[in-house]
């Protein structure tokens, strides 16, 4: 599934990039390791951003900045901008990027509950990506083809993906984790929702890592789920912190209905979000039904909803609040999904069954083509890897001219929720 | 096949929309007939653009004017309007409209070679579409099937079907005819290209006519094919001419080349276009390949091209040179395509070609909803007729990670040309 997908929400995309990855073909390791190479926090976006041979980071270069090398309006204001200039290397002032300080601080004292959040989450969601892929394994039969990337400015991640399997048509689990630099422009639109964010620098560090998944069961009695957790960071010239936020969410696309299911998944998802907070919830379960709409199709959802958020910074909770919540968030996913899949991986179904499912996946074509921002954002960004961006598609979809389900049906009673989206607990 | 892929260009849809319909399930007529009903020129968009029960018309809503009764300015200026001023009846000043010029002229004296273009166009396309809708029933052995639809404002068309047949999986053929209302921002828009406009009106009538079709066959070795041809004319305050334009194209697109096929689908476009102007061939060959292009997939085209025009009007040619070009155009259809898919469509294939076919089919769908401006302008339209939109999807797609075709196959060397389109003749 897509690392823009991924990274798609309602707000983030009116002025944020997504993720997407250069994967490998096969799993070996770029050459070039994060961390031991120096990079110019600021510099252009050739080398924060663009494609590099075989293993880069894309969907940036839009935010990146213009210039060519350090941006000198912040000089004056950043001591440690100021404490590692190197003479005679023109352009010659290197202070460390927020890539290296944490590259280092993994090395010398690892991941820990002090560690800089953005550590913690990487750590965080690579963890449950291998919790996650091992589970579905189970369920499935079959391995995921794993592809790790890294590239040099700092940062990569790990492609999961299971095609053709057992019980998923198409399934994909990825992480990535990128830093890059942000120009005027975005970090201008971002201060809208975060207004920590300075607004009179040129240019600014940032950190994104991310853990989206989209399953496509085989069986069109098995729902289609889709998750996406994700955290920014952008770093003032001294290297610290300066705005944060958490987004994600996580939901479910039946193409046959059951109820019990409907109920379990959003069930699991309410009891990770009462833990937090009361509101988020129905807040957010809100959200995703409004997201995840085809406005085309006269306002059909794309699913059954689950929950949908951006944008949650010290406006919201505490870091370590918000950090715990999302935890919770993507702790429910295998709870919430898991026992759904097993009950309806090997149900017995029709051709004509099938075909329906088909039409569903032709709807999800439609929404993650038209509509969904981290996608459309993909799409448009040159040299983005079309095929970790695409990844969202089901194998197979299907469009039929005029198609209407039968009256009392059960395709029909689908529709009808899809229409006017239900309070499942 | 979409009314809106159909009136799709480049230029076009920077300003202006496309046609689509609401053709009825069925071919039952509307009840309400053109002509036969007042209609205030000039008047709000929930007449002339709204969609209306059953049979409307839409796509134009965003192009409508925003007054909601005469527009005032205009009343000095124009004597026809002044002429058939109803006193006591306000708003009381209605002119005739195009539309009910044109249905009283169609009335009197049927269309003859010196009826307005608008009457002759409309002609043209309905007669054109019954031939190749013959032409492909022969081909097939199937029946397509045929909805008419008429708007009460005037104009109206008629959605060729055929799903399923014995060689196309899904194929339309369709003929839309508008009548409506241009506010001042479409006008400003359309000025670029068409300086005949008159800046100075608060909205403008508008006619357009078009044939659009999109055939997609099942066996993978016979290549889908799209045509769209159109005529689009504003009218004065006095029902005169005021600007006017030609636009459309035909393009074909194999899973599987076959040298000769692209040669004689070529040669005979190309035959067509030589008849009017030497230049048009390679300019317009040039237009299509850059139109139809999925840029986000390293620039590959959607298939082997063809030609594409648009704003063709009186700074190119007179307006009977330009009526006989896209006769001509059209007209070559059916030698083009017929010998095409009568030597493909019953070729042996295998599982593993049909399967590359599904994945071309994926690369339309892609097109077609992330890139075609016609498309695009329809979903975003309110209560605009989606199944006529999409009609030009494809029965079935696929989409598969990371597929790459064999070194030195039919399937690579099919790419390569995408890439790098070729001149076939």
């Amino acid at each position: 599934m897509s690392y823009l997908t991924a990274m798609s929400s309602v707000r983030l995309f009116k002025s944020l990039p997504a993720l997407t990855i250069r994967a490998k073909n096969g799993t070996s390791k770029a050459s070039i390791r994060s961390g031991r190479q120096r990079t110019r926090p600021f510099s252009n976006s050739s080398q924060h951003m663009g494609p590099t041979s075989g293993h880069a980071l894309h969907g940036f270069s839009g935010l990146s900045t213009s210039g060519t090398a350090l941006s000198l309006p912040l000089i004056g204001l950043a001591a440690c901008v100021i404490l590692t200039l190197i003479p005679g290397n023109s352009p010659a002032m290197e202070a460390p990027s927020i890539a290296e300080r944490d590259a280092l601080a993994k090395r010398e004292s690892g991941v820990t509950d002090s560690s800089p959040m953005r550590l913690r989450m990487e750590a965080f969601i690579k963890e449950n990506q291998q919790k996650i892929v091992a589970e579905l394994e189970k369920v499935d039969g079959k391995k995921f083809l794993q592809d790790t990337w890294q590239r040099p400015a700092g940062g990569g991640g790990i492609t999961c993906v299971l095609q053709d399997g057992n019980v998923f048509e198409k399934a994909g689990v990825n992480t990535s984790v990128v830093y890059g630099s942000l120009g005027r422009g975005a970090i201008a639109k971002m201060r809208v929702n975060h207004p920590a964010l300075d607004p009179d620098v040129e240019s600014m560090e940032f950190f994104a890592a991310g853990i989206s998944m989209v399953l496509h069961p085989h069986n069109p009695m098995a729902p289609t789920v889709h998750l996406n957790y994700r955290y920014f960071e952008t770093a003032g010239p001294d290297g610290k912190t300066n705005a944060w936020w958490f987004g994600g969410g996580c939901d479910l696309t039946p193409a046959y209905l059951f109820d019990e299911d409907a109920i379990h998944f959003h069930k699991t998802i309410k009891d990770a979000c009462d833990k937090h907070d009361k509101n988020y919830y129905p807040r957010f379960k809100k959200w995703c039904d409004e997201y995840f709409n085809n406005k085309h199709r006269g306002g059909e959802s794309r699913g059954i909803g689950g929950i949908f958020f951006d944008d949650l910074d010290e406006q919201e909770k505490d870091q370590e609040q918000l950090f715990a919540f999302a935890q919770d968030c993507l702790g429910s996913f295998l709870p919430g999904y898991i026992p759904i899949i097993e009950k309806r991986k090997d149900m017995p179904y029709t051709e004509h069954e099938k075909a329906w499912q088909q039409l569903r996946r032709g709807r999800y074509v439609e929404f993650n083509l038209v509509h969904d921002r981290g996608t459309k954002f993909g799409l448009e960004t040159p040299g983005a890897r079309i095929e970790s961006i695409l990844m969202s598609l089901p194998l197979t979809a299907r469009w039929q001219y005029m198609h209407e389900p039968e009256k009392g049906s059960r395709e029909e009673r689908l529709l009808s929720i899809l229409k006017s989206p239900k309070e499942w607990v």
